[in-house]
């Protein structure tokens, strides 16, 4: 039953609507990153992390540059209870990180937190309880008083406990299901906290406003942080914080505007992890600021290794097309942006440019880890001459001629197009030994021996037809020479319109690779020849050209 | 290096600003879609589509709803131009269903491409060009003139062709790498091609501005969709269309702001697939808008079934967090969550309610072909009492009471905190069968007689260390006459405090499941019977919850 009818819009808008937010172009400074993997992505795995497996993570969210990390619903198991003894009995935070733990706004659930985290020198307790119409109708079957009052209640224990407990303890609330909340009642309850807790600017409390459901468009959040923020009692003492989920898809425009609308710190996980369609993901946001000129404030240049890592700890995969970090985000197989790019690159190189500006890529593969030959250009039956020429020429230092090039193309593509199958570096390659090297169906020059007096004299030993043929030539040069002794051999007219030779490689001692391009009856005919000896590599691009001429 | 100086920004704002579209406050009527999975999604795959794929693919697309479709750029390789000679020899294209096909603006690639759609009834022929400043500078090296020149040269040679051609053919134009193109000289281009087309209300043209690659936030996007809105020329014979890509994740809300500000239509692909990080996913917009209760205006009651056809066809996997259509975005492990839709699905069958309300589960499973039984509630170490005895529930018809159901809870967390697994519904069971219906280490009841002249009587065999003993009591009940026979005869004093029973099934030869909690020293305890003969089952549940007592 697909019915449209069955549903209806179950947001609030604030009752003062303003938009200052979207006069502002972008984020500019980092938010107070504050990663929830360890709980609300541990939350949503099948197997959820093991005591080990999550003291790793720990570490490596550290190693990024996370100073505020969830680390536990710690009533909710004995392997999140344990998981805060052992970090804090070890002394494994950091003195620049915060650990946070979660918690329900009910007294044996908080009263077991305070357990958990006794003896540490720093935390903060994050009470929460469910605030939306649906929930207190259908699940709790309170009104709006009783449900402020569990808030309240939870507020006032866990400021008990926590001046009991000693250690520096900060504060943190959040109405969960936000989304289906009336924004004032949420606003009202949070203000109720505020009153007993007091916060002062030197020791701030911390409102967070979750998307627990998305359940409207990005700009409605915003104007619901917007007026949160204008209307926050103890604003100077307050971090407004955010935690954006993604069921309409649209978790990093929330994160994103509700920077924006005032929000000053951001919940989220590494990839997105998280409940159903994931929690926001860290990673894009940090790189959507750092892709515009902005600090991030984290570390993302070894994120292949961060990826597989992760992969590792929590059982899951990243797609192949999450921004930043999925396989084919730099990837191109169409032939017109393969074009850009490689053209591109070539005038980052040529110009010296500092600022990154390539078409098709967002941000230099390099600066992620990832290996820039293999992950950007790939060759299918989409693809076209630029990527193509671009793959034999960062990986054989094999340059083309522009119209040989395009032939080249074309003949891969067809390859690609039969065979139904990406093409490796090293299949193109050999279709390029096979058409353009390794030619000679008709004849083969098997040796040659020059002789100058003057002008260039030139003696070629043919293999044609399982015989050999001595031949002569002569020319203004050596190629000329060879050239002029096949044409007269074979008593054929043609022009030798292109001739290139480069190295591949920096030494002297490296093979230089030629090629040729010959014009007869108005076509041009293309050849190549590798090889350590000018002469050789030569010799062998001229005879794979003349035998691709339809004389034979 | 990781090093965000390298970067700046690199989009252009309007002229003027404006934000019209903020105040709207989300996307009401359905778009015209323009499914681009056969050209833009199969230009990504590492392998493309071959002609029978791409033709059961476009079946597909036409199933769902699609009206336009991008079948090809059949100037790029011959499976592309067979297919539309396949579609259109064939008669393969429904009246209502218009097909596009893509060219640059080069000559020999538009000739092409009419090549390809002659004899085809009706057609759009979608011209583009590269405009941005970069693209420009580093590919073409040519002036901002000279690059409209294209486009104009472009649309002459195409207008010309389709009256020619015949048939009937529309036109498209899209100013392609719009976020790097200054957005006035953008529109300037798009005017002046419409003046070469002077499209009539009655056969518009079509204006589509792609997010190429994703480089500002949406809200910047939409301000440039709503400049382009109001200064475009021949407006009422212009349909506006936008073609989001996803680099910075938010090709979601481009698209969905892009309508808000005055876009008519919308290009993208199911399941986001497409260059790099994609193409906007079509299914999370039509879903967007079915969710709030609007007409998407396509189908997709079997999304499993076209996802799994999907991933076929193109050799891809669908992430189990796409919005909509991953395997866990309806999956709940943690147990507050649990306990909320299980609430919340008994509300919603007690009240009968027509509107879909429930907690954490946006849009019912079940409009989408999905297993709700297997899909919503997952257990393990994360879950709660509520989801659990959802799953008893839902498989096996067994309803716990409340303070019975919550240790089964904690049983059942232990059990998959201590093996680091999910459970399944049938591990779910087994765990309630070993510690409340075949539970009886001390003694077991073998048989019983009952005897009534006015008070009930019974004798019950027991069986205890491998020895049969017969015992006798009284009661005003049977099962009271058993328990009091029992309480006899061990020397113990227990009150039986609940006692529930109820059938697993409708018919009167269906099972019976009976739950007894007794009371001892301030402590209850807990057994349950299966049978079905409901006197066997409530001694059963008897009898385990005695052999639970610490007594033994």
């Amino acid at each position: 039953m697909f019915n449209y009818q069955k549903y209806e819009k179950k947001y609030y808008l604030p009752p003062t609507l303003s938009y200052d937010w979207v006069k502002k172009e972008t984020v500019e400074k980092a938010p107070i990153w504050c990663s929830v993997d360890l709980r609300d992505g541990n939350q949503a795995l099948p197997i959820p992390m093991n005591l080990e497996e999550k003291l790793e993570m720990f570490q490596l969210l550290v190693d990024i540059g996370f100073k505020e990390i969830e680390v536990a619903f710690p009533a909710a198991s004995d392997t999140e209870f344990n998981l805060l003894r052992t970090l804090i009995d070890n002394n494994m935070i950091p003195d620049d990180v915060t650990i946070m733990v979660i918690t329900q706004a009910r007294e044996h659930i908080i009263r077991r937190t305070f357990e958990a985290i006794q003896g540490a020198p720093k935390a903060i307790v994050h009470l929460y309880n469910s605030t939306s119409e649906a929930q207190r109708r259908q699940v709790f079957k309170k009104t709006k008083e009783e449900i402020k009052q569990i808030a309240v209640d939870g507020a006032i224990l866990v400021k008990e406990l926590a001046e009991e407990t000693g250690g520096d303890i900060y504060f943190q609330y959040s109405p969960e299901s936000f989304p289906g909340t009336e924004v004032e009642y949420a606003l009202d309850i949070c203000n109720s906290v505020l009153d007993i807790w007091k916060p002062i600017p030197e020791h701030k409390a911390i409102i967070n406003i979750p998307t627990t459901v998305e359940n409207a468009m990005p700009h409605i959040y915003a104007s619901q942080i917007e007026y949160i923020h204008k209307n926050l009692s103890y604003r100077e003492a307050v971090t407004l914080s955010i935690h954006p989920h993604n069921d309409r898809g649209c978790g990093v425009s929330d994160a994103e505007f509700g920077v924006l609308a005032g929000a000053e710190r951001v919940e989220g996980t590494l990839f997105g992890i998280g409940e159903r369609t994931g929690n926001v993901d860290l990673i894009t946001l940090a790189m959507n600021m750092y892709s515009q000129g902005y600090d991030p404030e984290l570390n993302f240049s070894n994120l292949d290794a961060i990826r597989k890592k992760y992969e590792g700890l929590t059982r899951t995969t990243v797609h192949e097309r999450q921004p930043y970090s999925g396989d084919l985000v730099f990837t191109a197989f169409s032939g017109s942006h393969q074009d850009a790019i490689s053209k591109g690159m070539k005038y980052r190189r040529e110009n010296k440019l500092e600022k990154w500006d390539v078409p098709y890529i967002p941000v230099d593969p390099a600066d992620l880890g990832r290996n820039y030959q293999t992950d950007v250009i790939r060759i299918n039956s989409q693809s076209g001459k630029g990527g193509i020429g671009y793959i034999l020429e960062s990986n054989y230092g094999i340059k083309l001629p522009y119209k040989m090039n395009e032939e080249m193309g074309y003949l891969t593509k067809k390859v690609s197009d039969e065979t139904n199958k990406e093409l490796s570096a090293e299949e193109i390659y050999l279709v390029f030994i096979d058409h353009y090297v390794d030619y000679y169906p008709s004849f083969q020059v098997v040796d040659y021996q020059f002789n100058k007096n003057g002008e260039q004299k030139v003696t070629l030993t043919l293999l044609k037809d399982n015989q050999q043929i001595e031949i002569h030539g002569k020319g203004t040069g050596s190629l000329d020479a060879v050239s002029n002794a096949l044409q007269e051999y074979f008593g054929i007219d043609y022009n030798l319109e292109v001739y290139e030779q480069h190295s591949l490689g920096k030494s002297s001692l490296a093979e230089a690779s030629a090629q040729i391009g010959i014009s007869h009856q108005g076509r041009m005919y293309w050849g190549a020849g590798i090889n350590q000896d000018i002469m050789k590599a030569s010799v062998q691009a001229l005879v794979a050209a003349v035998n691709k001429l339809e004389v034979f």
